[in-house]
C-alpha cells in the first residue's frame, strides 16, 4: 500500500533529502515560509515556521554558556545595542510541515498572491472602478444579504435589528468568528438602505445612518458580549468584498485585520464627511488589490498605478 | 565617562551575563519577546525576535547535512508530516536588542499594557494632549535623532540624505528591521525641519516636504532594495513614539503594523491636506493608548473617552 510505504519513509526523512525548487510564499512578520521541493522525482511542499518564545525557553537561552557564537554586534547607539544571537539548535526549533508527495493542487494552494497598492483619484473611480463594479454586479449575487435583511436566513444569529429603512441595520456575528471568544470578536452591521455601494457613495445625508449604526451597534455589543466601545475597532472596507453597505465591528485586540490600506475607521469617516461633505466624492483613496485582478489591469492600462 | 565605559563593555557582552528577571511582553505570532534582566546590579531590557526566512537561508537549511538532530517527528496524517527541525545555530539567528543600563522608564515602555481607543477632538488636543506632550518633552531626549541628522551616529546606515532644511530628510533602516529581508523591509525618514511635533502640526505649507520624502524616499528604496512604490506602505503614526517628525516606509507584505488606529497613510495625509488645508487642526483623530498612560487618565477625567 503506497500510503503506508510513504509513512515509513517519512519518519526517516531528513531535510537534506529534499532539493529546493522555489519559494511559494513567505510571511516575514510571522517568520513563516512555504517552499516547493523535490525528493526522488516527486514534489513536496515544505512549510517552515520559527517557534515562538516562552518564559522557560528564554531562561534556557540566557543561562546557556555553551554559545560559541553567542552575540554578534550589529550596531550600537547610546544605550541601545543591536546584535544577532545564535543559541544552540535545541533551544531554537522550527515547526516543519512536509506535504509529500504533493500534487500541483497542493502547490498552487500555497503559492503567494501578489498584491499592489493603487491610488484611486475621483476621476479614476468614475472612469475605471465604477464601470468595473457595474459590469461585475450581474455576477455577484447579493441574494444572501437580502435573505438576512428579510429574515429568511440566519435569523437566529441576529444580535441587533433596527427596522427603519433609512437608518436601520441588522447586526450579526461574522462568519469568521466563533461567536464566543471576545478577544477575537467580529460582527457585521448590514445597512437596510440600498444603493450605497461603497465609501465612495457616502455623503452628509448618511451621517444619521453612520451615527445610528455606531451608537446602537456598540450598545448591543456591550449588552451581549460586555465589550465597551473603547475596546472596539469599527470600520469600513474599501474596496468592500460586496457592494451593499456594511460596517465591521471587531475587538481592538484582534490583530487579524488584513491590509491596513483597506480599513477606514468609522470615526474617521464621520469626521471626514463632517469636515468636508463631499470628501468621498473628491478624495484620492488608496486600496490594495491582487495584481491578477482584472481591475488592477484596468488601472495599469491607464498607467496610473501608484 | 560612564557612557563611553558602557559602550566598551557592551561589545564584549554575552547573553549568559544577564540574569532573567521576568517576561515584560510577548507576541507569539511574531516570535517576539521582551524581558527584563539584570547585569552587575543594573537592569536591562532584552528584546528577542526570531529572524525571518529568505530564499538563500532556506536553501542552506535544506542543503546542510551536518544536522545531528534534524527532523523530529511530531505527528503524521496521510501525506502531511509535522516535525520540529533544529538547524545549525548559524542558520537560525535571533535579532537581539539590549537596552543597558535600562531605567524604569525603559522597562515600563516594554511592559505589556491594556489599550483603549480615544477620539481626540481638536479641542481635546489643545486642552489635554498638547499640554501633556509639552510637559513630557523634558524627559524624553531626542539626542539620538540629532545624532543621526548631524552624522554623529549610524552614518554608515543612511540610505538617503537630503540636506535642505525645509524639505530635507535622512532615510535609514528602522531598528526593528534586519536590513536584509525585503519582505519585512522597514525604513524611517526623519525630517530635517524641526518643530513638527506630529500630524496635528501639518498644514499646506508642509506639502512640499511630504511630497519630497515620498518621492525621494521611494526612489532610494527602489534603487537600493528593488522594491517599487506600489509594494510599499508609507505612513505616519499618531501618536508618534517621539515628537520629531518622521515617516515610516515598510513592505506592503509586512503585517507587523501594530494598531491600525495609529496608522495614517501618507497618501491619505497628503489628500486630506489638499482637500482641506487645516484638516489636521480641525479634525477629530482616533488613537489607541495604554490605559495606564497618564494621558489616558487625563482624557478619562474629561469624561470624553470614546
Amino acid at each position: 500500500e503506497s500510503v503506508g510505504h510513504e509513512k515509513k519513509t517519512m519518519s526517516d526523512i531528513t531535510l537534506d533529502q529534499f532539493e529546493f525548487t522555489r519559494v511559494l510564499n513567505e510571511r516575514s512578520g510571522s517568520k513563516w515560509i512555504a517552499i516547493e521541493a523535490k525528493h526522488v522525482d516527486q514534489k513536496a511542499v515544505i512549510i517552515l515556521e520559527k517557534m515562538a518564545f516562552n518564559e522557560s525557553n528564554v531562561k534556557q537561552i540566557l543561562k546557556d554558556t555553551d554559545q560559541s557564537s553567542d552575540l554578534r554586534l550589529d550596531f550600537q547607539n547610546d544605550i541601545y545595542g543591536n546584535y544577532l544571537a545564535f543559541p544552540r539548535s535545541e533551544l531554537n526549533g522550527i515547526k516543519t510541515t512536509i506535504i509529500y508527495p504533493a500534487t500541483d493542487r497542493h502547490i498552487h494552494k500555497h503559492l503567494r498572491q501578489e498584491f499592489a497598492v493603487v491610488l484611486e483619484t475621483s476621476l479614476l473611480y468614475e472612469e475605471v472602478t465604477q464601470p468595473h463594479i457595474e459590469s461585475q454586479s450581474q455576477q455577484l449575487s447579493l441574494q444572501w444579504v437580502h435573505n438576512i435583511l428579510d429574515h429568511k436566513s440566519e435569523t437566529e444569529r441576529i444580535v441587533c435589528d433596527v427596522e427603519d429603512p433609512e437608518i436601520g441595520f441588522v447586526l450579526l456575528p461574522d462568519m469568521k468568528w466563533d461567536g464566543i471568544a471576545v478577544e477575537s470578536l467580529y460582527l457585521v452591521a448590514i445597512s437596510r438602505k440600498a444603493g450605497i455601494r461603497s465609501l465612495r457613495d457616502l455623503n452628509e445625508t448618511h451621517l444619521p445612518l453612520l451615527n445610528n449604526i455606531q451608537t446602537k451597534g456598540c450598545e448591543a455589543i456591550e449588552k451581549k458580549y460586555g465589550v465597551t466601545r473603547d475596546q472596539l475597532r469599527i470600520y469600513i472596507h474599501y474596496q468592500p468584498s460586496y457592494y451593499h453597505f456594511h460596517i465591521h465591528f471587531t475587538a481592538l485586540a484582534n490583530e487579524e485585520t488584513g491590509f491596513v490600506e483597506r480599513i477606514h475607521l468609522l470615526d474617521t469617516v464621520i469626521n471626514n464627511i463632517t469636515v468636508c461633505k463631499d470628501y468621498y466624492q473628491k478624495s484620492s483613496l488608496l486600496f490594495p488589490i491582487k495584481t491578477n485582478d482584472p481591475l488592477f489591469k484596468k488601472f495599469a492600462d491607464k498607467q496610473v498605478t501608484n
